[in-house]
Parts: structure tokens; C-alpha cells; sequence
């Protein structure tokens, strides 16, 4: 009986597809964001601005500030509108990174006398933060980090997960955790020899957790521009994020995918996932925009590309 | 002063921890695991009975069960009362595998007319529904399938990512999808090759969606035992999950990361994972503690080990 | 001057794409398949039947045979009709592996007489004949070997490629390469291990050149069924070639790439894969067509699927 | 019968070879290279030249050109006296990219309406693209980019695939693709982050599509070499492939195939490889004539090595 | 000065390699294997017998047992007279496995506080134990492991890295660790999965350490042969020894080396490797001699390779 | 009876181990490096300076050399003292490379006419001689260069195995293999593209031969500081190297073990790996020592760590 009804549901259903009636999809707009750590603006159209928000302890990131990371890059990621994201530092730096009360609290808090019990709860929460900030690199839309002032410890881990990294003169970046005890284990150590191009540098400077200021930053590419002050890096920065949401979705966010994809596998595994990748999206609606406007000199910020 | 608050806190706790002075862990229980399409029991000490329990429907997974996959078992990793889980299906089969409503309702449902966003759209799904059954190998703890009756397309998916496999003499598997104009996306094509010995079989199979019994799922490796029927089936398996239990945890869910690593890596990034691993675990109490009944020749049925 | 007529061109293409006016697919038939050494035929609709063609040389491996293959399957894998694929011996046997007079020719032929320029111009012929086969596995059309009597050296080599394999009672295998004092080069060592799930058997078979018999072909996995004689042999080959070709080809040759890329990647990448195929896949009309079909309870014989 | 004569020529054969008479090797000489889109020349002894041949239209990429490509790097891989090989643009820049018309008409010609037929013709088109460049890696002669004026889009894909890039004062490279609505998938996006150490620097330029000129494309490492005008690069390019086609064939491109396999494995995998080459590369004459070269303190270019 | 004697020298060593005057190998033997825990014999010609030799404690494996295993397979590996070995145990079993005495002062003996400076001796033990049986893998001659009576937890692991196993009527395997509070952490759990085709059954065993008798053993694929008793088994094992020395050293430890690299790497990367092998390899004069010796049908018993 | 007595010791031991009643580990201290190539000297507490010692032969590697870096590297990694390590070459310039007179009696002393078996024993001392680098990466303790004057073939395989370079003004880099005739196979061509971000300079290099003088290896990133002269070199080498050995050891070298496993995994894998490594690492004392003379704002100077 049930199955009578199921088949002439979908019948119906399929039929509907197939006659190309399609309904509108629901015009879910951008979610709210709100957070206490963090502060999301929007500057522009489709471009969001992630603050860290916390100025009055140099935005240390504490427990609420580990746990709304992923909360706000999994909506971003999901967010329709969102092309684009900038994240910056409130107040005197960018940050101070991890805020040392929520390690007493969090690691050294003793809840069993078993190494091997004590052991399996770091793992799970080792493994937890990094996720704070794999969602960055998880999410689709590329992100910008804008660094003032110091960035250190948690902070390097940070920015090693966003796209493209932007300072201003007086920024200065810190590997923190040697002095503390330990190995970075939230991304520096991963990411970082991915992003400069000098081992020896990357190696010193974990190794040693010594300053390295805006110029050798700049000159070992770990930043791809240095402005003057805080005010021209987030100009800067917008007009980047600009540049880049006025641009397809459906191009910027596959080139960040597979961008990812291929920083993790051989050159012909990159290209095979990339041939399977555009079956679907060369199909876009987009691509034909784009050569359109291309032939009539348009700029693409005249193009209305669809939401993703 | 914040600064020197923080650091009169944190040196407490640090001295605290020094002293060895440490506070009772959270004695959480297991969490109550409610709902709509799975049934939840504790069929003994340190074991879980997971049953899919839409038996009027043949189990057929439908969106509620795709979802609650993932709570159940995500709840069960970090239940510290659990050591060992058995699945089963409730009422005539294991299940019937994906509800067919489902796939009009949120595969077929158009919302968008560009073929880049309808797939950008169906890899979020897909992801999604992969996941609900990736949780059972993520899971630490050992799942036992008890498969009666039919165990078609979804099932067949879901009881790959099991660690160990049961079956009653009247159990068939079907990798049906191929039938549905679509290769099975959610794990048997990734995961089916690594636990039946024969690729001839596992391809014959994939490629014609021919239904295989009991005697050949035994004999070509997929299910490690038969038994004559549903009661005798769960006995067994309950038995199985109760003799697992009965053993450290720490050495169990070892056990079962590595063995699930050790799949996907070559043999010496295992071993050193392996050595990265027990450096913490070999100096856990349970060592001493099964090595001294082991010693006495005393069942570990008599030991106590802590949760996990 | 041209850019404008360019410009315009395009623009008329874009606006008939947008339009939906889709000219017809060039109706390409199956090419026609002339070769030496394999006879190519249509057993029934959609299925090819490849015969290795030199019974009075019990199908040695020449020269010829190795570049037809090549052939053969880049064409097998174009062509828009075939839809399964049979291999088998013509004559006494399925092949008694590679050609010696092949061998004195090809790898004694000196040409040289430094050690390296030897060497590279080795490399350059092993990687060619190992082509020879991977082609098979590269073809997503499933291909079913048939094997009768011996299946020597090179032939061991070919099946392995294959994905299923029948065999008659008197069907015997032999990796004969370790008797010609060398390492077989062109697939055995690379996919046996993969397809036999005891790596004692098949390290043993490597090792000794011993003869396994059509039982212990079976049980140890390596075909998955055995047939009294060479006509019962070809007819349940044809059945299952059949049997194949009757579903999808978008669904069964999206699972043979699947199948055949998740043997080289761990879990988690093939399912990522998998999840970047289907999102053009589950777009298909075939889905569609699959799953009415299946609704109405209607053999998928009786359906018509588009030409792949 | 026919055994008994096989085994006679074998036999007279093996005998030959363990006498140790040797004929000589067939005396081939370099092929002639005509095509319309690419032009051929040999400005020095053991080096080609290789010209993008369509000055009037800025050596877009022309269908033609992309199987062109395919066509004279495998037979520049078999020419047994080519030793390096420079490619170059002829006319004002060095190639626009794509030919738009190509895209026109190739990608965008509709031949069926079915999504997942349609994205299957796609995946077979990009792979065969991607081929296109893959040749220049896989051709085991150093291939030396000089690129002047723009390189754009298909430009940049085709000179990651090179192994050094010179360039002149004037020269801008751009990564176009994501202007056209679509993510670069013939290598660009797989190679570059290979090639330009900052990653921030790779990110930007993929994600915006802006120009990068000569001084950035020097600093960040992408080209090697500046030279004020396309005069002073070929003659630099010129030089730069005589001084490497001076040295044994045998140490050049086994360094090649060692360099590229070493950038798509682990450290420790790319050792293993290189002690399995060099079981044959170290046995060879080369090194005997390069050491008493060393030793007499001559010019290699006075030492004849044999052709490879 | 320095430097015209070392020309000197070296001009005359070139020249004389160049006339093909080439000095005798030295004519190395067997090393003489002496060992506590090890008996080493030589039941045939190129065959040798490693026996576990502490009949009296079960052939327990103690800690001279480990670090002799490393420095017999290592000599085995350059012994140029061994091709084949076979390793069993004396007495009334394999092995118990590991001897608690050591486990006792080895790992249990705290020789500091600090649960990380505890960690890091731990892994280095564990990872030197991990040697004990990798160099069953490493050494390139063909190991087959006769097991009689038990082979109990680190038994498993040993049995595990050799190439072939056979078995007594009489013997049971023990995946034992679990019930010693710990997870198998030198070899079983890495390579037990790759050895056996049924997952299930390899979960199950190293999940509950349940008893395997040699039916089981034999038909799940551990062992390729079941013997009636003791003296029967080690018959078998020499003979099967014996005709892997018959043939080919270049051929039989070829196959062993690319068995052993396909198990940890893609299809793909393991045809390159081989290719790469084979340069040098396909021009022994052990390929003439064996095929010489298939033409004249002569047993390879007869043929005399050169030692390697 | 044995039982009855192991069982008492065992549990003697164990019932010591749980009342933490733990003896004194053996105050190993640093053992003593005499070696014929090399100079071992302590400049400072914990930093060990080595030095290449045959001025007069400009530092060329001969056999010796090759086999005392494995001794001494393996002493250096076992030593509880050291934290860091300096690598310099005695007399005028850093190392000349291969010893000519070793590659002439090592490499071309012909002890076999097989082409195989010379393979063989080619393969057998490439292998060999890669280990004699290979140590630096796998000793934990942080390794570096400071290089003066010429450093040339197996020097620049050397130094791309420390973690950190410094050089002179006056220093000079030169892959010189292939002017010998061969492809550079003991390590830099495997480590050198990871360790400068631009390709197109390394193939330039490695292609070349040419000479890359001190300001271009500080702009490639392959030396991170350039010093005036050798005093001013081992001065700042020295510097670092205590200002290395200052802080934890388990921070120090759990970060270089880590940057080392990142370098040839993926980001995930690494972070996984990561996790697992931190689940006994941040159990360590040196964590609170550090956390707390950080809240002090005391220099790590004046605390002490545990050996390690």
C-alpha cells in the first residue's frame, strides 16, 4: 500500500523534473553572525570582514574564541551570498595567540591519573583546535588575512590557513610555541614550509620562536604586500576581496579547492581531480557570462553571476 | 593587572598540577541516545545495541536516519561507558536501503537551473550522507554488524565501514545501486575491495548488482560467521561484544585506529604512527593490569579498567 | 577586423547554447576493429567479444599483439555502442604468454653496447608493453576474461587487468616469468597482490612459476566462477556481458573508474573523488530513467539508454 | 616444428649476444618537425627550438596547437640528438591563451543534452588538454620557457610545465582563467605552487587574474633570468641549452627524471628511485668520459657522448 | 702533486675498466651464523634454516632475540651463497610470543618521571623492536615460515613479514596483545590486513585474541598449505625452498623487492618502479641462461647462476 | 617452576612500578667522538660543533667520511646532552665534495661482467652512501650549516640535509654531478626543490652545474643569513645553536621530527600525526617550566630541562 503511494509520489515528482518545471530555490540570504570573539561586517557587496575581537586582551584566543571559529567558517562557507572574506585583528595587534588561562584550564586540567586516559583527552582536543582553523581552509571562499602589529604563537598558525596574507609595516609575526614547551600543533608546522620558500628560514624561525618583521615577511613571501598602517592594509585588503567577489563563484571557488587539492597530492593526481572537477562546472552558466562579457569588454562587476 | 591576576591563577593551577593534586574527573554516565529511526539498548555491561528500527518501512534509510547516523554515533565515540557496539536491523531485514521518497525529495528537487550549482549542491549532499557512515570507522569503539534477511544498496554501504561482520543463513547482500543508474557513492565502491579478498567477486558484484547469500559472503570473506537465525545471530554477536568489552579499552580502541590507519597507509607509516602511538598508551595502568591477570591467569572479566 | 568576426561568432554560439537549440550528436558508430593478432566480434547487443587470435601459436604474444591491444582498447573505450567487453583464447588454450621470438628481437637485439643507453631504451620498451595491458583497466567499459586451458607469463599479466575473471574446469595459471629469470614486469607483481586476497598464495606463485589449477583459482578468489567447458565458459560470459550491458552505462563506467581508483587511494580519497564524479553523474537522465524503471518493476532490458 | 626453428634462432641470437658482437644501432637522426601552429628550428648543435607559431594572432592556442603540442614533444623525446630544447613566441608576445574560437567550438558545441553525457565528453577534452602541456614534463630533454610580452592564461599552464623560465624586461604573466568564469585545469593551478615559493603570491595571482610583471616574476622566483629584450633572451635561452646539451645525455635527463619524480613523492620514496636508476645509469660510459674530462681539466663540450 | 698521483691512479683504474680487464669478485661465503636464541643450518644447497631456539621457554622472544634477528636477516641479506630460507621454531611450538621477563625490565623499568622523556625512549624501543621483523622484509631472499604448535602474540608479527607461510595440522595463531592491555605494535596490525582477504576476520582476530586453528588459518588465506605433522611441514618448506634457489637469484629476488614495493604504493607507481628495475636487471645474463635453458628444456636445477 | 619464579620477579617489578618507587636512570653522559674525517667539539653547554676535518684534501668525502657521519650522526641523536649541532669544514672552503679516488676504487672497481649483479651492488652502496646524509634529517636534534668558501657536489647533498644554513660572503654552491656524468643520488635532487621556492633556479642548478655565489643563495632562501667571513659565521652559527639549545628539548625536537613528517605528508596526515605525537609531548614537565618562567618573565636560560 505504502508502496503505491511512494511510487506515485515520485512519479510525480520525476515527471516535474523531467518537463524542466523547477521551482525556485529558497532565497536564503546571509546567516546572522554573532559572536562574542568575533565580529563579522560586511565592507562591501558579497565580502565579509572577520574581526578578532577581543582588543582589550590583544585578542588572545581563549576557549569561546576556538569554538566560534568553526562555528562562523562553517556558515560562511555555507553563506549564498559571501564571496569573499577578510579577517583582521581589533584594537593594538592582530593577536597575542593563545590565551594562557584557557591552556591551565583546558590542558592542564587533571581529570585522571592514567598517562594513557590523559593522552587519549590531548588527542581529542589537540584535534579539536586544529579543526579552528582547517575550517579556513576548508570553506570555499577565500580568505584574506589583514595583519597589524604583533601575530603570534596561535596567530602564525592562523593566517597559515587563509589564502593570501597581507601585513602592515609594523606587523610582526611569531612561532611562539617552542618557548612555551612545545611543538605548534595547530597548522604552523604543517602549513607553514608550504607557504615560504625557504626551509632554512621556515626552520629557524620555529625553531628559535624569534621575531620576523613585515620586510623579511615580505621579502620571503610569506605576506604578498606590506602597507604602510592598519587603515591602507584593510583598504588594501577590501579592495582584494572586491576584486575577487566580483569574479564567478563558481571560478574563484573551485580555483581555492583545487588550489588546496593540489598542495596535497601529485601534480597528476591534482590534474585528474581537476578533470573530474570541471565535468560539472565548465556546464556553469557563469563560464558563458564571463567569455560574454570578455567579448564585450565588460567589467565582470556589471555581470550578475547567481548566488552558491 | 589582568596580567597579574592571570598569572597568580595559572601559577595555582600549575602547582596544583605539580603536587599532583587532582580533582575527580567529571563522572559523566553514557548519554541517553533518543530517536526517531535508531533504538538504542545496552544489552550488557559496556555494550550498545544500535538497531535500525523503521521495520513497517524495511529499515529503508530515509533523511531522519541519515542524520541521526552521525549523532548516535558521534555520542557513542564519546560515551566513556561504552566499549563495544552491535548493529542490527529491526523486524524482517537489515534494511532495504535508501528510501527512495528521500532521493526524489532531496536528490531530485531542483532548485537552481545551472548544472555547476546543482553540483556544487549534490557534493555538499553527498559529502554529508558519506559521512553518516564514515562515523562508524571514525568511531573508536568496535561495531559488529548482525545482518538477518536482506541487506540492499545503503546496507551494504553501512556494513562496510563495520569492523566485524555476522550473518544469518538467510542474509543476502546487494550492492543495488548500479540498478539505480548510479555507482555507489557512499562507501561499498571505496571500502568493498578491502574486505573481500576476491576483486573478481567485489567488481562482479558492484557491476551487476546480482544478490549474494550467506554462503558466499562467508566464504569469500565478508562476513566472519553464520549462524542459523536472528536469535542465534544476536546472541552471538551480543557474545562477541561482551568479550571485547571485557578487555582494556585503551588496548581495544587501539586496536581498532590503528587497524583502520594502517588500511589507508603503507606499512611503515603504520608502524611509525604505531610508535608515535603507544608512546603514550604503553604506559597506561591497563598494561600492568592485564599483564598481572594474565600473570594470575585471572579472566580480564575480573578486572576493572577505567572508562575511557 | 577578425577579432569582430570572432567576437560574433561566438556570441551567435553562446546565444543557441543559452537557447537550448542543441544540434544532434554526430551519430558515431562503433569503429570498425581490424587487427592481426585479436578477433573482434559482437556476441550480442552493446557487448564485444575480443578474441586472442593465434591458435597455432597458442596465442603467443608477438610484436603485433602488443601494439593491437593498445589499439583495440583506446578504440573499445571510444566507442559510444560497447558497453561490456569478453577476452578470451581462440584454440586450445587462452595464451602461452609472451612470444619468445618476440623476446630474442625485441630485448636481445643489441643496439648498444653501453650498459645505460641499454637501459633507457628497456625502460622505454617495458613501460610500452606494460601499456599493453593498462589500457584494459584505463577502458571503462567492464572487461570479463574468459580463460580456457593455460594462461601463461604475459597472460597471468593481462587477466590481471581485467575486471572479473571465469574460468573453465581446465583452465591452469602460471606466473612463468621467474623461470626466464626475470621479474614479471608488465602487471603481475602490481595487481595480483590486489585481486587474490592470500599474499602467501600469490607471493608463492610469483616465487615458484608453479601451475595453480582452476579450484584453487576459485577459492583463492582469483576467478570468481568455473565453468565445465570453453562453450559453457563463453555463454556465461555472455550472459554477464549481457547482464551489464543492460543498465546504465553512465552507472556501471562510472563504477568501473571508481573501482579502479579506489585500489590506488585511501578511504577518505576515494570517497572525496567519488563526491567530485557524482556531481555530474547524479544529473544524469539515467538516474531518472534507473528509477522509474525500477518503480514500475520493469527489467532495465526494456529500457533505452543513451549512448555513452 | 615451428618450436624447433623458434629455438634455433633464439639460440643463434643468444649465442651472438653472449659473443658480444654487436650490431650497430640504427643510425636514426633527429625527425623533421613541420606543423602549422609550432615552428622547429635548431639554432645550435643538440638543441631545438621550438616557436609558437601563429604571430597574427597571438599564438592563441588554437585546436591545431594543442594536438601539435602532443605531436612534436614526443617525437622531440625520441630524438636521439635533441639535448635541450627552448620554446618561444614568435611576433610581439609570447601566447594570448586559449584561442577563443576553440573554446567556441569545442567546449561549448552542444552534442547532447544529458548532463552527465555531456560532462563525460568534458572530462575526455580537459584530459587530452591537459596532455598537451603534460608531454613538455614527461619529455626527458630540459625544456627552457623564454617568454616576452604577454603569457596569459594557456601561457602560464604551458611554462609551469617547463623546467626554467627566462624572461625579458617586458614580459606580464597572467593566470586569466578565473576571468572566463572557470578554474585553470590544464596545470597552472596544479604546478605553480610547485614552482613560486609564496604561496600567498600563487593564491593572489590565481584568484584575481592580475598581471604579474618581469621584476615580481624574477623575485618570486618564477623566471630565473631577465634580459632587457627578446634579442638578448633568445641568445641567453641559446646559450643556456648548449651549455646543458654540452654534458652527457645520460646525467641531463636522468636529473630531469629524477627532479620531476622527486616533486610528486616523499623525500625518502624519491632516494629509493634514484638508487633503482642509478643500478643502470652508473654503469655507463658517460661517467668514465666526464671524469677523465674532469680529470684532464677539459671542456665537456670537446667530449662526444653517444646519442640517447 | 696530490692531484697528478690521483689522476694518475684513477686514468690507469679507468682504462683498465674500459679494456674489460676485470678482477675476480672476492670469493665471499656464507658469513657464519652464531647466535644464542637462533639456530642457523643448511638443509640444502642455498638454503638456509633459522630456528627459533629456546625450545625450553617456548622459544619466548627475549631480548637477545630481538636484536639477533636484526643482525641474522641483515647478514642473510648479504650472504651471497643464501637464495631461499626457511624459519621455524624448535621444540614443542613456534613461539609464545614475547617474554614478559623482558617486557618486565625493558619497558616497565622507569628510568625517569616525565611521562613525555618516558614516551621518547618508548619509541625508541618500539620502533627498534619494529626492526626485528622488518628485516624479514627488507632482506631480498624469500623467507618461508613453517609454524607447528602455537604462534602466539609477537609470533603473529614475525609470520606476518615473511613472503610464505605453511602450517602442521596441529598449529593455531594468537593475536594476543589486546589481552595485554595493548594495541600490536610490530607488525600484526599493519601487515595482518594485507595478508588475509576477509577484514572482518583480521578484526575480529586482533579485536578479541581468539585462538585461530590451522583449517581457519589455511582457508582464510595465512597459510597456502597445511601439513600432518612437524617432520612433514619443514619437508615441505625445504622442498619449496629448494625450488625457489633453483632458479634465477636476479629473477626470484626481484619479484621479492617488487612484491614488497607494490604492497605500498598505487598500480601505477609500482609498473614505474618495476620499469625502472628492470633497466638493469633484463640484461643479466640470467635471462639467456634460463631461457636457453626453457628452449632446451632443461631443468634450472641444472643451470649454475652466479651467486648475487 | 620457571613460570612460578618469572611470575614473582614480574610482579615484584610491577607492584614497584605502581608505588612509584622509580631508580635513577643511568646518568649516561655524552659519549666520546673520535673519528678520522671528522672534529667533534662542544663550543657550548649542549651544542656540539662537527667539523669536516681533511683541509688539506678541501674536506673531499672518502670512504671513511661516508661511514663515520653514520656513526657519528647516530651517536649525536642518542646523546642526552646535545641539543643542536654545528656542521663546518676545517681550512679553506667547506667540503670539495666525492672524493675522486673513492668513486674510482668504490664505484668503478669491476668485481662481476653481470650487468645485474653490478646493478645489484650499485644499488646496495647508493642506499648506503644516501644514509651518510639521511642521518642529519632523522637525528631530532636541529642541525647547521655554516658554510665557508667552495661547497660543492655531495656538499650541497649535505648541507640540504640540515634543518637551518648560514654561510660567508665568500661562500660558493655548486651541484656538480652532472659534469660527472651522472644524476646527483644522495639527496639533492630529493631535498633541494623543498627546500628553495624557485624551481626554475634549482633545475638551473642541478642542469647546469654552474656556481650560485652567496647573495644568490640568500635570495633563493637556501641560507637564511649571509656573514662577512668564516669567525663571524661560526660565531652566529654558535649563537643559535645555544640560543636553540636554551629552551626544552622536547619542544625543540619534537618541532624538528614534526617539520620533517610534514615535509612528505600531507597537511592532514600531518596534523593527524601531530595529534598523536602531542598525546604524551604535552604531558611533559617542560611545558610548566616553560609556561612558568614565561608568566615570570624569566629567560629560558635559567631553567633546567631533563636530559633527553
Amino acid at each position: 500500500m505504502a508502496g503505491t503511494v511512494l511510487r506515485r509520489v515520485l512519479r510525480r515528482e520525476l515527471r516535474s523534473v523531467c518537463l524542466g518545471v523547477r521551482s525556485m530555490a529558497s532565497e536564503a540570504g546571509s546567516p546572522t553572525y554573532q559572536y562574542e570573539t568575533l565580529k563579522v561586517t560586511t565592507p562591501g557587496e558579497h565580502v565579509l570582514h572577520v574581526e578578532l575581537n577581543r582588543p582589550e586582551k590583544r585578542n588572545a584566543m581563549n576557549r569561546s574564541f576556538w569554538s566560534e571559529m568553526v562555528l562562523c567558517f562553517r556558515a560562511i562557507a555555507e553563506d549564498p551570498v559571501c564571496r569573499a572574506v577578510v579577517i583582521s585583528g581589533a584594537g593594538k595587534m592582530f593577536t597575542s595567540g593563545i590565551d594562557l588561562m584557557d591552556l591551565g584550564s583546558d590542558f592542564l586540567q587533571p581529570g585522571d591519573s592514567d598517562a594513557a586516559r590523559i593522552a587519549w583527552d590531548l588527542r581529542r582536543k589537540v584535534t579539536r583546535y586544529q579543526e579552528s582553523f582547517s575550517v579556513i581552509e576548508k570553506c570555499p571562499k577565500p580568505v584574506i588575512a589583514a595583519v597589524h602589529g604583533g601575530c603570534i604563537g596561535g596567530g602564525v598558525d592562523l593566517v597559515s590557513a587563509c589564502d593570501i596574507r597581507y601585513c602592515t609595516q609594523d606587523a610582526w609575526f611569531q612561532v611562539k610555541e617552542v618557548d612555551l614547551g612545545l611543538a605548534a600543533d595547530v597548522g604552523t608546522l604543517q602549513r607553514l614550509p608550504r607557504i615560504i620558500g625557504s626551509k632554512s628560514l621556515v626552520n629557524e624561525l620555529a625553531l628559535t620562536a624569534r621575531k620576523m618583521l613585515s620586510d623579511e615577511a615580505h621579502s620571503s613571501g610569506l605576506v604578498s604586500r606590506v602597507l604602510p598602517d592598519k587603515a591602507a592594509l584593510l583598504l588594501a585588503a577590501f579592495d582584494l576581496a572586491a576584486e575577487i567577489a566580483s569574479k564567478s563563484p563558481i571560478a574563484v571557488q573551485g580555483t581555492k579547492v583545487n588550489l588546496v587539492y593540489s598542495q596535497n597530492h601529485s601534480v597528476q593526481e591534482s590534474l585528474d581531480y581537476m578533470a573530474c572537477w570541471n565535468m560539472s562546472m565548465l556546464q556553469s552558466e557563469d563560464v558563458l557570462k564571463s567569455a560574454q562579457a570578455a567579448l564585450e569588454r565588460k567589467p565582470l562587476k556589471d555581470i550578475t553571476f547567481s548566488k552558491l
